[in-house]
């Protein structure tokens, strides 16, 4: 009888870590997770990490010699051959030993991979249909990316590549907090839509935007579907930045498919309509087969199989 | 006694068709060329490309036998692997099925490439110096770019991939010739860079700028070199248009080098210092090894030499 192969898949975010046991074909057979405490020192969080591990394995009643090997998705700078962390400014990191520190405490093979990329590599696997080259953009609090050719993460000579919400998109426009003026991010994220739509609450105290209390990332899309015309325009426009950087975007790489993650993609259809329709009309390529556009479907969990199965 | 083994080169350009015998270390050991005259049926055209090879093994004494494959640069839009060129609007082409046409002529291999992506590789084997990721950037009449990854020129799925040019740098900014608006192509071009000028000269009729007749690409530059105020600024401006660009490539790809070429490029370190302390001050990444800009070395030969190579 063939034995199953199992990965553990570890999502280290600033605010929680998130693991579970993913099967060969990329199925969470269990997950569980624990608040990061992101201020402690980082063997502290490791060891978090290390117990997650064991406790999934317990849960499951998959022992440890079942697991293959462990992947770890983190934010920052990873230099993934060597299983280190360059630097991270979101969980306070520079160059932590995170694969050694790891093997040494689960005696198993770790794979350590930057977050964004971890979570394109399970979108991928799970939605790309073997695309020749994939492009995983995902719109939150920052503007992350990840690029997937030919089966294998994208990573750039020195591991920090897909940066796509720092590419400019108005120069010499609004600051982003990377340094640089006018980056994507600094229009296309949540955080951007939140602040525009803040500046159309100010312009149009009349708008239904002003009767809810939080202004979120979902404020605008809710009024402009009620019909709030102030509200329609913020979305317009907001789609028309998000767009545009993918415009550039599929103009460099000619993805065989792009695919938008993050929590504002669940407005799905809404929120990717126009952004087909401005890439249709505005990309480069006329003549050749196009870039497929979708909306992500992992979500959370896309981290948790995209670090387990980039282990594989 | 080891035979050598020759190449021959064909950069198909809306002016010229020039054309080159290279070894296989890269070396041309004989060129020639002819007028395009584009507006003539493709087959004509073609036809002077094949007579053009057997010139070159006139001129040269090297036999055809001794030619190993013949690689074609031409503009558009390439299905490589099907040698078509789907579509190019400088030399009026739509499916031409340019690598049959040519076999038929030459019993030899053909491998047909787009341009930039030729000249690309050419700069890359030349003086990549085996860069794992090589980024060439074109600055003339448009903005071309060509990627090379693990020595391989990067296609994108559909074969069209790298036109970095069409990226955009100013949302909703200048139309681009593509029908985009804010293309990096349309604020850092040399056409681009020519239109600066004679704003700054209809601003600044005490310029030295005025002095010079026809407008070209090197008009700023010369008289910024002479010290003219207004000229300074239109070069300043116009390097952190192009640097921009460059930081934003350089966040999504990390490539471990990126070369710049076309006619400006002979401007050097006049050109490239500005552009190195913009990259450095706002690339994304800040904790790795990073990327060398350098300017091209090939100019025109870059498309010969790339051409030939590729057929390799």
């Amino acid at each position: 009888m063939e034995k199953n192969m199992y990965y553990i898949g570890i999502d280290l975010g600033g605010t929680n870590i998130a693991a579970g046991i993913v099967d060969e074909n990329g199925t969470i057979v269990c997950q569980t997770s624990t608040p990061t405490l992101k201020e402690r020192p980082i063997e502290e969080i490791m060891d978090d990490m290390a117990m997650l591990c064991f406790k999934l394995c317990d849960e499951s009643g998959i022992s440890m010699e079942e697991i293959e090997a462990v992947g770890i998705g983190c934010p920052g700078s990873v230099d993934n051959k060597n299983g280190i962390i360059s630097y991270s400014n979101n969980i306070p990191m520079k160059m932590v030993e995170m694969s050694r520190y790891m093997e040494a405490k689960l005696g198993k093979k770790i794979n350590l991979e930057n977050d964004a990329n971890a979570a394109a590599f399970g979108e991928y696997v799970i939605n790309g249909g073997g695309a020749q080259s994939f492009l995983f953009i995902t719109l939150g609090t920052g503007v992350g990316g990840g690029v997937i050719l030919d089966g294998k993460i994208f990573r750039g000579f020195n591991g920090v590549a897909s940066e796509a919400g720092h590419m400019t998109l108005v120069h010499d426009g609004e600051l982003c907090t990377c340094g640089k003026a006018g980056c994507w991010e600094a229009y296309a994220s949540v955080t951007a839509l939140i602040r525009q739509t803040k500046r159309a609450i100010e312009e149009n105290p009349d708008s239904k935007m002003c009767e809810c209390g939080t202004v979120t990332g979902r404020t605008a899309f809710d009024a402009a579907k009620a019909g709030d015309a102030a509200a329609q325009k913020v979305v317009e426009k907001y789609c028309r930045y998000v767009a545009d950087g993918i415009v550039s975007l599929v103009n460099i790489l000619e993805p065989e498919k792009v695919c938008i993650g993050g929590g504002i993609s669940r407005e799905g259809d809404y929120l990717l309509n126009p952004i087909k329709e401005f890439v249709d009309k505005y990309e480069y390529n006329k003549y050749c087969p196009k870039t497929v556009i979708e909306t992500a479907t992992l979500f959370n969990e896309a981290g948790i199989i995209g670090a387990a199965l980039a282990a594989k």
